[in-house]
């Protein structure tokens, strides 16, 4: 070829830096190396993670869900503080295969940046797996992508994916569900991962707040408010499922209490939730008020200050309540289920 | 609060279309239905998936592997073709985790895109889902997130998730390999899935090409070449695994031959991998000489030609390559391992 052609290409002029991706790998090793126990057969940094199927379980199914943390994540990068949304992926991962009954056995991670800067994935692995030693679940594997040109310098993606396990003929759902069950609700403990863009648009484009301008109304800087980790419903819940005495559980994420719970609900069968049996929290309300956002929007883009639905049989209602508050949880009786097909009343 | 605060905000000012968002979820659901067979045990939509573990494992294992498609992404979008990145996707998790002598049970995925891209969406679900049925995965979940802000318009990043099943016992690994057994070489299709921001910096940056100007020498366009599905080892592959006849596998991904074979030789053993068995395929002898990249830079970016690389026991090599090539792989006999601290040799 001819000699006028470009020289010397490396992979590390076209954007990508081998040696930095090296060391970050031998940090995070250390950092995930605490979340596995005796059942994970794989090293960190082998092709795939190897996890031994519990021999606990009859009729074992796994239970399998990917997620993110949307526009969370601009609040985190904003704040240059990136543990919380870790400590929000596999919180909020643990909670959506909880409502099919499962308890965690491992998750895997993909980090997305166009350059990759360690400091920001350290904090979000040692975030994540913080997380998963709480919820107990492995961190098996992951992958951390250097994509020039996709992301603005300092912004990344984060995406996380979980594998829990249930005995499948024991599953919580909607086939267990049936007029005169009741709601009982479990406090969020703020916005969890819902309505960021809308939360962003507000406080920070249409307000000119900052991070650490006080969230009105709330007493508390909006960085604080806004990096709030969402939380995990696993511990205080997987005893009454073991129990069999949970028929269904809704998480109230994306779509808020009238999609999810929706979710849950067989045929002829429609949901009353009783709006004055809980107060809606400060944050949720400065951000209706300053937003002049209408309920409809702001029931279906919050959780409104509940983050779990319990679905479960009248008669046990006192009984879970005070359970739930003994293992301190702010838990109520939030509706009753009735026949009808007018899906999700919020009264 | 006082009225003259900005009104009527509502989520799809902030940037989130919840009905866009709903047309795509329903085609989404059409696509992945294909690939449940009995063993899945919930609908699309729900919120986690349910998959019952195959009985017909006696000590049986997970293997989970997450991973992203890299730059290629960038190709695809410049192309407006997005199916082929999807079975790129998966392809390259069932390779990752046939590696440690997994058949694949299911596949989970994540898009992160600006703002909802119906016809994207569609073509990357059907990429995905057309790899899964070809692999005998269900695409059992997945995450489509709206991120405002994060993504240039018409951009997006994807990453894919994959949980296959082993039996623990028989598991492939460095564990099983020693000096005196030899590598097979599989072909590669082309640059799979690494190397992309070279090839782009490369191709579209220091030569000024198009998709659709020949690659050069190669005979073919730009587009083409770079498109080029990544292909599946686990048809040819798996009979061999299923009569215990490979001691350990190399997915050749990003680090290139090196570091992937690197990754299954036990202490005390080094590979001797000879050049001279196969020829350089005209598309990466093109981007040697029109980069000016060394070798050794080469063959750490690069797969070179070869995809996947087995260890097996001298005596097996004649009939395992003879199999291979009878199920129309283009395999060979790539080297041996000797006794030796030097990792893999390049001679």
């Amino acid at each position: 070829m001819a000699s006028s052609e470009p020289r010397g290409l490396s992979y590390r002029d076209a954007g990508v830096d081998r040696e930095a991706a090296g060391r970050a790998k031998d940090r995070i090793i250390e950092l995930v190396q605490d979340t596995l126990g005796p059942e994970v057969l794989s090293r960190p940094g082998s092709f795939g993670g190897i996890y031994r199927v519990p021999g606990d379980v009859a009729s074992p199914a796994l239970v399998a869900s990917a997620d993110g943390v949307g526009t969370k994540l601009k609040v985190a990068i904003m704040a240059g503080r990136h543990d919380t949304v870790g400590r929000d992926l596999v919180n909020h991962c643990v909670d959506d295969i909880l409502v099919e009954g499962a308890r965690p056995l491992f998750f895997l991670d993909y980090i997305g940046m166009g350059r990759l800067a360690e400091g920001t994935v350290e904090a979000l692995v040692s975030g994540m797996a913080t997380a998963c030693r709480e919820n107990g679940a492995a961190l098996l594997g992951g992958e951390t992508a250097e994509m020039p040109d996709f992301y603005a310098d300092g912004d990344y993606d984060l995406a996380g994916f979980i594998v829990g396990i249930v005995e499948a003929e024991r599953r919580p759902g909607a086939h267990r569900v049936q007029a005169g069950d009741v709601l009982v609700g479990l406090a969020s403990n703020g916005f969890h991962t819902n309505g960021y863009s809308l939360l962003r648009r507000l406080l920070f484009d249409k307000l000119g707040l900052g991070l650490d301008d006080e969230f009105p109304g709330v007493g508390l800087p909006v960085g604080e408010v806004l990096l709030t980790v969402h939380r995990s419903y696993l511990r205080p819940v997987m005893p009454l499922l073991r129990a069999g005495r949970i028929k269904a559980l809704a998480h109230i994420t994306g779509g808020g209490i009238p999609e999810n719970l929706a979710r849950v609900l067989p045929e002829g069968v429609e949901a009353h939730v009783q709006r004055s049996t809980w107060e809606m929290p400060l944050e949720f309300e400065a951000v209706r008020e300053l937003g002049g956002i209408s309920d409809e929007e702001m029931y279906r883009t919050f959780n409104m200050g509940v983050g779990m639905i319990l679905v479960v049989a009248a008669e046990d209602e006192v009984d879970i309540t005070a359970q739930l508050r003994a293992a301190g949880e702010d838990a109520w009786g939030l509706g009753v289920l009735e026949p009808g097909d007018g899906g999700v009343l919020l009264i």
